[in-house]
């Protein structure tokens, strides 16, 4: 259950704004499924333009590889407690050759990383002045 | 300021527990720097001892690379506002070669994580079937 | 599934002290509608009191008009993760005039400002001299 | 740097209804300091007031013995990250009889529920039936 | 401190990218103050354009008054721990009108939300049928 | 649904490092039943293997009673939103002695703590000198 509606192809088709981001969807990914997230954006046409616009730039071709991305993705959306952004992130990464070995060490990091923010919150830990590099 | 005594390397010394991860660690490092936290975990040797062998266990070589597991562990320590935990890890990234622009990239899938989720939990988007993928 | 009893308006009926809550509710709202929270929140009376007392001022009459409050309610429920939350907070902005048009222009500023804040605190951004006006 | 004014005693004493809490909280806790926080609060007296009684009730003598109240405060605030919740409330379970060794299993504690937090959610555990035990 | 540089006036000014987003904040705020965030993301022009871009348009004239957004996106910033953002974006829910009345009974809706966030979570209610008016 | 196999008792006994976790779990507990948490972690037998371990320690007799040490948990897992979590340990403290009026007086403690932390942060109320009893 959603707190907005989820657009059908038929809604989609009628907006052209909408139907424009559903076809690049497609396009870019090489596939006609459309997941929910797109379907609720729609509701608000500018608002799915800017955040496909933004993910395609952002998750395509650069820097570092696409399944480090997922991962710090899918990292993120574990620490906000988001199950969608999970599940939808973990089948990308399966998609981009995570293998289940990889996917129980990326558990154990993510783990690791909230227990030991968690120790360092508690205890107030001030920064070394080692790890001060950046300026100001 | 910490909530917790940061212990020296005199008051490491005199305990045989806090000495042997104290030295373990300078000697995984290959380093003599030991940074604030392991001083501040020394209080508890057995909180010390643990999480040090789960740390070394969990960032040691293993199925994904260790900066993907730096990069990783930086964005669950962003999401969960670690400022001790960001600064220690983005320097340790940099050890281990991550470049400006790779920085720059992680910097923007962190952000348009928080993003989608943020509007992914507003509209309490259905996991869509497709995501499935699992057991029970 | 939740974790304690909601109670029946019967078991309601049965406590001085719920039954007065309970009819509290149904008078400010004008409603015989009680929303499970608060029969989540009968087996603590006390409890029970204090929170209802406590939303009945602050979201009641002030300076603030009544749909910037709710939004701002829905704006901490996302951040949160509540999904709970999130749904009976959005219908009552529904109920108070939020259009589907200032629905996604709310998210859209959500999910701006949860990508911001990973930014900021990625980079550790140091607070301008110019924002500092409070006191100490 | 606060973004309000923090409310000397000068200028608490001149607001009846700020002077007033001010003065339960002395007499409640049998010393003349203030915190900070009860010198930002004093810019809204009715928030003071709400909150200041609240406080005063759930932290007070029930069930649960003022240690254990404490502990579960400071859970939270690491969670949430709040560096001045922390501290405070350290220091107050501090004043309560908070032993360095019970300080050291607290926080191990703590660690331990974020991480497996962590790797429930990024698992997406479903909720064993037998842990089913509530209403509805 | 900040974990990358903080671009200065003449390091933005031989960038013909950062310059360009520099110039066009500076105009579309009618202030030549540039602050640390945007002197941050400089690292990133692409980003920083990206960035830019969508807040303007985010914040910009829409169906919500903008003192609505800058209430919206402190309460985010609250709930997820940025001290930047939270001194940011209330200096400028400042500039734009909020009164110290105002500031006070927002506080209170943002920790009436948490608190009650907290409940809801602690008690895992579930939503009401009267709250599903969404689709799917 | 997870995001990964949830093994079978079958499954369990096929792995010897699974196996002799699970039958330490169910020494330990005095009980058949494994939860799906254990079922989840088996796909990555080292991480089944330090989490149990550490959990077991960490859980097990020390400075702090049984029960407290379940209401810290619980708190953490309600502050970061686990719903597994919070059933989970909500039904080791009833199995502990959580009276319901205890449970009442925590969810108070706990809603208590997430709001003051939302007003600290929302004020960010710098920390009072009395409270800065640690090193550095």
């Amino acid at each position: 259950m959603a707190t907005v509606k989820l657009w059908s192809d038929a809604e989609a088709e009628a907006d052209p704004r909408v139907r424009a981001v559903f076809a690049d969807i497609r396009a870019t990914r090489g596939s006609d499924f459309i997941n929910n997230f797109w379907r609720g954006l729609a509701n608000d046409p500018g608002l799915l333009e800017r955040t496909w616009t933004s993910l395609k730039t952002v998750m395509g071709p650069g820097s570092l590889d696409p399944l480090t991305k997922e991962l710090v993705y899918i990292a993120v959306s574990i620490a906000n407690g988001c199950p969608y952004c999970i599940h939808s992130h973990t089948a990308a990464a399966g998609a981009k050759g995570l293998t289940p070995e990889q996917h129980g060490e990326f558990l154990a990091v993510v783990g690791m990383a909230n227990q030991t923010n968690a120790l360092v919150n508690g205890m107030q830990i001030p920064v070394d002045a080692a790890f001060k590099v950046g300026e100001s």
